[in-house]
């Protein structure tokens, strides 16, 4: 089976040699990606958010902020991943059932995608806010972790439906 | 509300100012924390990694060092985290049904605990999958992510049931 | 007269050779330093602080996680400094005539003190306020920058008169 | 007061939450700064160094050196700050009665001005300055820190006056 | 001798004052470096990589991978380079009698070259290679590392004869 | 012949799975390491650094400061290093015939060698070497660097003969 798919792979190493791919030729184009992810607490860690009375801090703009910072260091966490200069990044936490959604947007003007920096964004804002509550409940789950849409480059535009 | 809650939590600051909790009181002991979460991908995605047919390389390899050196970063990821020497840190990829479970353990001789170190590493390892597929499968999924078990320290041991 | 000096200077190296002085034979012992430092801005910054009217989002909570996550990286940013494994950071804006106070206490259990730290937090916090408040006011001054005291370790006690 | 201000800043958030402001639509154009600071010091801390007998080495070309470096590393430092690829950075230090002053001239080509980057420069120069010759004086003050220009960019030249 | 020589270096700052060499009216053009290196080890570590034996896993995936993400952090490693957006980074590690060539090739679309991200991926191949090999040769010599080609900017093309 | 080895290295994982090695349980003991390396220029290069005329400034300062720096982050260089709090760190360069030996000395009280701290020390300090002279001398040669001695821990002290 691995023999009837090789050959029209003629891009791929056999032996799985890692790289960061070319993107010299690329235009530099405006790219945005979407990416969101739920968290997960229960009742008593929801009321102290919303109470103010997280020993920590405010776990909210905590977690925006170590978002918006991990985004930046994208290609630092993620092996293959190109740097980007960044131009916007957003991150929101919005309240639902039994957590929050958080919702991260990024754009850049470069050579290839900001897809992983939304997903970064995403990930460090829930880990940050886990870390903030996790005196209150040690059981909160992340995910499920997402990209909703994304914009820009050669790839087309993409969706999730 | 607020008013019955905030006096029993003394320590709480009314406008949430954050800060790094001071940890210099407790002992040096051995630590432990184990921490999992799944990647859903697609069939094409799964097969592409069984037959070693991903073009940027080998994605278990790169995620487990993303997840390792990701732990070792998690103070600077996670705003209020305490920097810690971890003695630790292993990442495994276990194949399942629509994709991979990651699991990371992190064990460390500090003053404070390693679950945050755990998330991290799990978090970054399925970050960096999703890096290596995305151009296969734009729709996968990360999550659940959650900590399964912790050893050592104040606050006792926890186990997931 | 550089001649009458540097005989009783010995462990100096003539050259200005820089180097890590070697801190392996001092225990390990609670060490604190409180540093402090003060933002000077017009009356238009102050108000946009206190109606909670920055473009940028909260100036103070942002200040604060600035200077924890610098002091975090201090040997990354101060060329000679020895890392150290934080146990506690505190960094508070107190509001002052014309701007804010920044006070920041720092602590760990290690083999040197952490007045680096506690001034790399000042300094940072202070830096991050400037870039909340630089499309209010450009004309914001830093300063004066200064070491308030400091406990623990060989080299005695300090504390500013 | 707030009620009068709030209207007319549509743009803010009502809960101060952070985001990096979105500079996508900017054009890229050369953009320059020049921040300076002074550090205070006793008469026996600038004779070591004017006779170089300081014993963790050369203090004024360390100074530079964090500067330089701490520039680079400005989006990871200030929370908000967008990444920029700088083209240019200058630390000097001039001697003056009782101290240094430390003047930083950053520039690059982007879509966003480099003003914190001098300022980020000055303040690590400062603090490495500070930390090489904190054991002949403990009492060094550094400030105060600001900007003295800036050119290039939509919000015009500005010249502190 | 010295005399003979400044005259001409009109540039050079008679202290050896460090700093940041300006760019900024340098064109953006495509850059391409390749540099190489030599890892030396003995026949019981050469048998540990073919054998698939390493304890701590396999040691050219790791390489290749420190190569990389070294290769993104040239500018904070190497103190007067310029930070600039990679394009590409392949690092390749080639069996050679009693041990590995490895080679990097870089590029990037920039105002200034890419042979320091080169080099830095080789060494940091060959620092990992080294790390993960020790316990079975701790006689393992890296070197001779060099450029081998460059391409792109004004200083013209290089080729190693 | 793997055969007959595999059976005896029964922590060996088949797919040479990467993983961080557990020291929790060693013993936190004093380690120094000494690491050396060669940097091959020609006259002019030679010249430049002698006679103070490197455009770019003082080169063996750059050098020794990025040396120092580096060692420090050896954890996040080295994929599969333990971070560790280190004491000392000194980076000599030695003029030779045709360029500079480097000598790195680092110390730590910790659970494993800072032998890779040693390495990177000194390549660090070698690439900064060149970094600085490239402009002279493109055809720089680094190496050969290798470990000189290393003492202290369970696997016993090492000296190159």
């Amino acid at each position: 089976m691995a023999e009837r798919k090789r050959p029209s792979l003629s891009h791929v190493d056999a032996t799985g040699r890692v790289r960061m791919v070319d993107v010299s030729d690329k235009p530099e184009t405006r790219r945005e990606a979407v990416a969101e992810g739920d968290v997960h607490m229960n009742a008593a860690a929801v009321r102290a958010i919303r109470d103010r009375t997280v020993a920590k801090g405010d776990p909210l703009q905590t977690a925006r902020l170590a978002g918006i910072q991990a985004a930046k260091r994208t290609a630092d966490i993620i092996p293959l991943c190109h740097p980007l200069p960044l131009t916007s990044v957003e991150v929101d936490l919005v309240p639902r059932r039994g957590g929050y959604r958080i919702v991260a947007r990024v754009a850049t003007v470069g050579r290839t995608g900001v897809e992983m920096e939304a997903l970064v964004a995403v990930s460090a804002a829930a880990l940050a806010l886990y870390d903030m509550l996790k005196a209150i409940d040690r059981g909160i789950v992340i995910g499920p972790i997402q990209l909703r849409e994304k914009r820009g480059g050669r790839s087309g535009d993409y969706r999730r439906s």
